[in-house]
């Protein structure tokens, strides 16, 4: 065992460990469809103008502004443009022209008369052909004209690198004719969570044995942080298993995490087995989650919690979850500072994380003890209450850092 | 065309279109695997005791307190007792057994001494059997003790209905022995873009046509508040096409929306398709995102909005994010207050929704114009900036209501 060393420097550890991990992600092509909430790696610039083509913003009348300048005015309609009209479409002067929002503008039209400013006197069998148009207010050349390349124009920035895509961001991307983006590949990481007492899926319960908690705690927290599950699995406290199960789980991901196996017991698997391989096993001044190691097998960063549900969560939340969601881009969260509701005892030496309940008061309240078994009180709790290295006690009405769960 | 409503009254006609839907969506198990996110429909009581036995909290040696009273002193060691041990164990008064974090107290024993203040001599051979513990200090009984149901009783709230499945609840759950819990049946939502101007996926663009922003732009927008997407398709102006698909989306969702076709153009394919089977479609005084609809298909809300991307965008953040966010559980996003960095005009008797960008010192700029085909510009937005329908200037300076996108 190596001296405790504190929260920050085992983060620290834990950053140094996944960094060349995450530099060499590297980017991925992915349709559109599945590019929610991906990381874009480059500066996306668009091959079109947006609009595409001069096209009308309005249902109404393709007109020259100055044939209408003395309205009220009839005038001759010509023909129809639909939106989806293929074919380019000319004006003739003195005449208008129907037009639908977003049809191409006829060439030598300057302006639209909204359709509410009109009235239409259609020609024989209420056919277009032969209709007239009575335009009842004038407008200036270019009014209800979206004229191309006004909202972008060809080898303009769409998108900067490192933008998180929204739906906003893929109509933008779409609207451009743009089907694939290149966005940072996911993170793939396996869980190993470890101990004989854990039962099997296909296994009755009995005394002695216990329902894995940690492995849907795990599997969930890297889902919530925009990576991907390689595997989740387990193994049992046998070297030869878990060494098995390490080895398939490594082939498949970029980080593994496992759970348990790391303390001072008699059998403990996972320090058995990568302390050989050069990990480091050791203790850090917190609590829960005292025990805690790092590895790196076969070039893929291994990070060792605690087997007890509460040392785990807490360990994921405090070591893997902020790194995580930076690499998916996602916002770092912040402690918030709250008002303890009773008071609060801790250990002097290790930096203490409690469950509590968070109020619209901006108190905060414990929720059962400091105990690291407590996994059900774990599921009532909303913040974790940092206590600081150094404190031993804090009264009711002091103030105390939290983090969101 | 009915008269302009206001949002607020076009939202509320949204809600009682919905409800129906929402109240009737019912349950369904999943496993938990699946379950992050999800919502509790009932309050889910533990079957079993938490913890399931009495355990040790600590590796270390099960005694009676009574005997390590006068520590230090040394006991004769008798036996092991991993974590995952099957058997009952009795502790022979007088002396120790070794055992490890979670593993079944033995009966008789009432305390754990932790191996941290334990020296331990092996027997012949280095085995257990014969070995001799010296205990440093004494323990009082219960003390690294964990109780049976200590954590929670059989028959106790494990989880409350309307629960937001987050891992700390998948644990819980996980740890209690449940294997699948029943939530909230997700909302299916439809899509359906129209326009004969939308370039299907296997064609070439073409002078008139452009790239449909909608479709993606609403499938993700429902992906992201946690509702599934049943079908994101389109249709030209051809009545036929829009009712034969149509009637293909209706049968898989519980929800349609469509884009385009509701204004007051000659080819208005949504409104005329619907409007003789009920459909109300009409003016609301907002902008971007005036002409609007709804309808009920075989017992199946319709959601018209118009087709312009941006009144698209801000037409499902107005009147749908906010609901189908509710039915998923996740929290309610309310407006926040920002300073306008230049002036602002607007229209009277519209409610103004323009794109923003939001600074870290409170204040909110413009992006680009109010016009709704700016979808570029939608995309460099991070709020829409909220003016209230009888205003139509505000300067640099002054308040306004911003909703983060």
């Amino acid at each position: 065992m190596t001296p405790a060393v504190t929260v920050e420097e085992h983060a620290r550890r834990i950053e140094q460990l996944l960094a060349p991990v995450i530099e060499s992600l590297g980017a991925e092509p992915v349709p559109l469809a599945s590019a929610l909430g991906c990381l874009t790696v480059a500066n996306i610039r668009s091959d079109v103008d947006l609009p595409l083509f001069r096209n009308s913003q309005m249902d109404g009348f393709a007109v020259r502004a100055i044939d209408v300048a003395s309205a009220p005015i009839a005038l001759e309609v010509t023909g129809d443009i639909p939106a989806g009209h293929a074919a380019p479409v000319a004006l003739i002067a003195g005449t208008a022209l129907r037009i639908m929002t977003g049809a191409p503008m006829p060439t030598g039209a300057d302006t639209v008369i909204p359709v509410e400013d009109t009235e239409l006197v259609l020609g024989r069998d209420d056919a277009l052909e032969g209709a007239i148009v009575t335009v009842a207010r004038a407008r200036s050349a270019g009014e209800f004209v979206r004229e191309r390349g006004s909202d972008l124009r060809r080898g303009d920035l769409l998108l900067p690198a490192g933008t998180r895509l929204a739906p906003r961001h893929l109509a933008a991307l779409a609207a451009a004719g743009v089907s694939h983006v290149d966005v940072r590949r996911r993170l793939r990481v396996g869980v190993i969570t470890t101990g004989a007492e854990l039962v099997a899926d296909d296994e009755e319960l009995a005394l002695g044995r216990i329902f894995d908690a940690n492995r849907i705690a795990l599997a969930a927290g890297i889902a919530e942080t925009g990576a991907i599950v390689s595997i989740a699995t387990s193994s049992d406290d046998d070297p030869v298993t878990f060494r098995r199960v390490l080895d398939e789980v490594i082939g498949a991901s970029d980080l593994v995490i496992t759970s348990g196996g790391v303390s001072k017991g008699a059998f403990e698997v996972v320090r058995e087995v990568l302390e050989p391989l050069g990990a480091s096993v050791g203790s850090v001044a917190m609590q829960p989650g005292g025990p805690q190691g790092t590895a790196v097998v076969d070039s893929v960063p291994v990070v060792c919690f605690p087997g007890n549900p509460v040392s785990t969560q807490v360990s994921f939340a405090v070591f893997l979850a902020p790194i995580l969601r930076r690499v998916a881009g996602l916002p770092a969260r912040s402690a918030e500072t709250r008002t303890l509701a009773s008071p609060v005892q801790s250990v002097a030496g290790k930096r203490q994380f409690l469950r509590g309940v968070a109020s619209d008061d901006g108190t905060v309240a414990l929720v059962s003890g400091p105990s690291s078994h407590l996994v059900a009180a774990m599921a009532r709790a909303d913040v974790l209450i940092d206590i600081p290295v150094e404190t031993t006690r804090l009264e009711a009405g002091e103030s105390v850092a939290v983090w969101m769960l």
